[in-house]
């Protein structure tokens, strides 16, 4: 149970609040890189702020405040040349550090330049995502995470605009046992099927949480099994702040909750799917994008596949879950952990220090590698089966595709 | 003319509020019998609460808070079974009196147990509708009205959400001349008629209204007509507080205003239809539910039929008609009346005592007949047809089967 | 830049506000005739007030505020007979002054009825639109301009609701070098077109700006042209407060923005086209209304004609464009010129006198004639040709005739 103003300082995003200010020291997804063709703009939201972000025609992205300085029209239905983003409305045009070189219908001087000068944030792109780092300088790594990373899979991004805040989302990734009842349970429930089919059903004989450089690994270990289980021995990480890694075998997902402002979460799913060892996966030639969709016709949630199910419980929650008439019990001691670092990174940012898992030496930003499950839940090959059918995966363009993949 | 302290006294519904308490010693329809399966939950809303009711296997409904106790999530998306409602997110399961029996994750003691629970609300069903009572125990019986319980009839129930508060739409009920003028003159210029066609427009000489024990009894006596017809000899009731009994002849309807909170009401149209004298009804497995739609494509108002000439006045009149600026005059007696009524059923809920038409004698609830006109305007048969073809009831999926059942 | 305070004083438009104030000496569109068939009404909204505008079975019109003092129900959805506008709710009947002459249900004494009058406003009908006058009596005359009033010509009326502040259109229409951008390079580029195929594209060497009559002359000269061409020489006119005339040759348009209230403005497009010299027009039998369309089905704006261009630079500068952080330059002097008239005009009102424009003589009245460019950009027929591809003219109903028409 949280009094309102421990809440507020855990929840909400903005400029110059503390958890503001935290999670500006990391970098987030704002669109998938399929979304911005070269030459051209998009309006995004991140943390509180309005932004436009540009691939020039030389495949350089550019990310600045929305509102051109001049007469406050959006830089996010501009055009980008090689000297920048030119407003749609008269031309000013703002170069990668939201200079202004070009102001078309004025004789320029450069004091007059000068002044017109924008905010330009840090963006960059990697396996198929632009990624934008709205903090202080000196901008750490971008994070070069394994998935990002690895050759020969086949890829794709699922997409939902989610009405609640990041945080609620970040506390289902560190309380294991709602599988149980939520993924088990109820779904089965609501496909008509008996929960006992269901390896998500199986009974938590208990749960583990350990801080690792990065974040927070989850274990498990389920009825019937032991601690030599992959649930276990490897489990899967909680990628401090908003990222979990999820699957197994082989699909293996982030689960990426970016906060758009303090009501608002874009909820990405990043998946890699390997081939049969030996076995080429298809080139794609760009990572696909698609949107889950969560409501029905008339506007009750979707409830009939995994991460339905999952949103509908963070949704509901409200905007901003009301924390000060929660019960946490003794399986919620992952939630209490993650609020616990979450003070504690609060504090050290207010030291003048990096937080948890913030990157500066290339060296080590080759390739950051996370432990994840190679046998989850028990199962393996039929597990990655039945999560095509029912899990976000199954609204994939690629789905068939992942599939005759699989069947080789 | 009021106040803004009188009206909000005699509008607003939220818990404490004067009329909220006043109107918490009533049962509201909260759902259709049939929107209901065994084994699920809905969410509902009523006087301004979240709430989740649901079925469990052997039939009997629960009816709670809709956010779980433990982390929030809604208890209106659970799955019902003998035990109670579990909750989607982790299975905490709470029966109809909102004890929580079962933790599933937990190593639960009574006392873990006790301090979960969940505030429950008396919820029984009746005549195909379910009913919910939110106010101090004990609660009253719930009215067994004689439309509910008639045999050898054909049922429906239309339904419509409004975005306004209730009280404009009883002071509607208590304005016979309305008919005259809105059902008559204004309805037959939509329709491109001659308003002289329809025993709507026929004009009112005298208007008349008398308590009884339910509520008021309506009376009218239209020009050429006298007292001795059924118009003003036996007239229609209101039914205090929400509800209006309208129909003659082989149709009877109540219609059921209930207040989902200070400026959204879900209107209720619950019909009975007569088979001729001597012949039998068709049997229905389920009173069916059908929408009720009063805006057009473009969000217009639909003026062309009886109901959505109503809708169209009481949502026009704002979210809370602003009585402020209201004209009453000699013909606005009866809305001086109801408003009457409510305040002093309000003094006497102060004073302790049970307002109109609560009952708590079973004896006197076997069956609650109201009397309504069998002739009505002057027409009967013929003024049932013309309704099922301008009134709501021609959205009705039975629509055919009524008139089939009365041609005979 | 202006501080929020001189924001206020010229953007809000509600009864009692300044700029409320000065707006309320001129007429403005409300609906197309086509909309308002006779013995009908409608709900408009001008100047943040809500009123109902109707038509007798005489064609003569009528405009009220639009709740009915009765019961407040909306004489927007009333019926209109010889005596007035009828209310649907009870038949309380006003005339056009305003005043009660009906309460069917009532024994209605001269008294009775007088405190039943509603309040009336001014409106006519000119060139297939309905204009209404919310200001103190005695009401200027109906301005006569040119295009409303020609003969032997094809009309049409476009309209689009916006939701922003009238004043960022206004502004829009006195900053002649948004023209070489906005719809030179940056629909170009939206086109997959080269800019310099575009004579919009072309630089201006100077604008300038004359206070007339009526408003403000804008002039242009671009490069390679002269201050003889047409742009410079004639220019086009800044109608005050809330008009532009635009096109060319064989098309001419008033671009009216209605502020419906502070955030919402109804645009409409008001053209005329002209048949070749020495041939008919088709004869219309009446002005036709279409809708001109400007966000896609993902809520994006539409910037693939020039009109949409214009939208979004107007919407995306927000609600109410914040000008406390925006940075003119000398390109934007039209702007400074328009804020000053503006202000201006304000203190002439305060003073008691009639503001800019008004017209009280008839014999001035007659028509009111407007110079506007015949060669435009330095084109004339292939300009036009265009712009009914590329402007809001694609969508007219009447399209294709106006081509045929032209072709001839």
């Amino acid at each position: 149970m949280l009094s309102p103003a421990e809440q507020d300082r855990l929840t909400r995003v903005g400029p110059g609040t503390p958890m503001g200010t935290l999670l500006r020291y990391y970098w987030y997804p704002i669109l998938a890189s399929v979304e911005l063709p070269a030459g051209e703009a998009r309006e995004v939201r991140l943390l509180g702020e309005d932004l436009a972000v540009f691939r020039d025609p030389e495949g350089r992205l550019g990310l600045l405040a929305r509102h051109c300085p001049h007469r406050g029209a959006s830089l996010g239905y501009g055009v980008a040349s090689v000297e920048g983003l030119a407003c749609p409305y008269h031309g000013w045009t703002f170069d990668r550090s939201g200079a202004c070189v070009q102001m078309p219908a004025e004789n320029t001087s450069a004091r007059l330049l000068q002044r017109a000068g924008v905010t330009a944030y840090c963006v960059e792109e990697l396996g198929g995502l632009i990624f934008a780092y709205l903090g202080p300088a000196p901008a750490p790594l971008l994070p070069r995470y394994d998935l990002f990373l690895w050759e020969g899979v086949l890829r794709d991004v699922g997409r939902a605009q989610l009405p609640c805040n990041w945080l609620q989302i970040m506390e289902n990734s560190v309380d294991p046992v709602h599988v149980e009842y939520l993924h088990g349970h109820h779904l089965q429930a609501q496909l008509g099927q008996d929960s006992s089919a269901s390896p998500y059903s199986r009974r938590h004989e208990k749960i583990g949480f350990d801080l690792f450089e990065y974040g927070i690994i989850k274990r498990r270990q389920l009825v019937g099994g032991s601690e030599s289980d992959d649930d276990w021995r490897v489990g899967h990480p909680l990628i401090f702040p908003v990222t979990l890694r999820v699957g197994a075998h082989s699909q293996h997902r982030f689960q990426i909750r970016v906060p758009v402002d303090d009501i608002t979460t874009m909820h990405y799913w990043y998946s890699c799917y390997l081939p049969p060892p030996g076995k080429p996966a298809p080139v794609q030639a760009v990572v696909p994008l698609y949107e889950v969709p969560w409501r029905d016709e008339q506007g009750r949630f979707r409830v009939d596949f995994v991460d339905g199910g999952d949103i509908m419980t963070w949704v509901s929650q409200g905007a901003i879950a009301d924390r000060s008439r929660e019960m946490l019990v003794s399986s919620d001691r992952g939630i209490v952990l993650l609020r616990k670092l979450l003070s504690d990174e609060l504090d050290r940012v207010q030291r003048g220090k990096d937080p948890m898992g913030v990157i500066r030496d290339p060296e080590k930003n080759r390739i950051i590698s996370f432990a994840q499950e190679h046998n989850k839940l028990g199962g393996s090959v039929q597990f990655l089966r039945r999560a095509m059918d029912i899990s976000h995966a199954r609204f994939s363009p690629i789905r068939e595709q992942v599939l005759a993949m699989l069947k080789d």
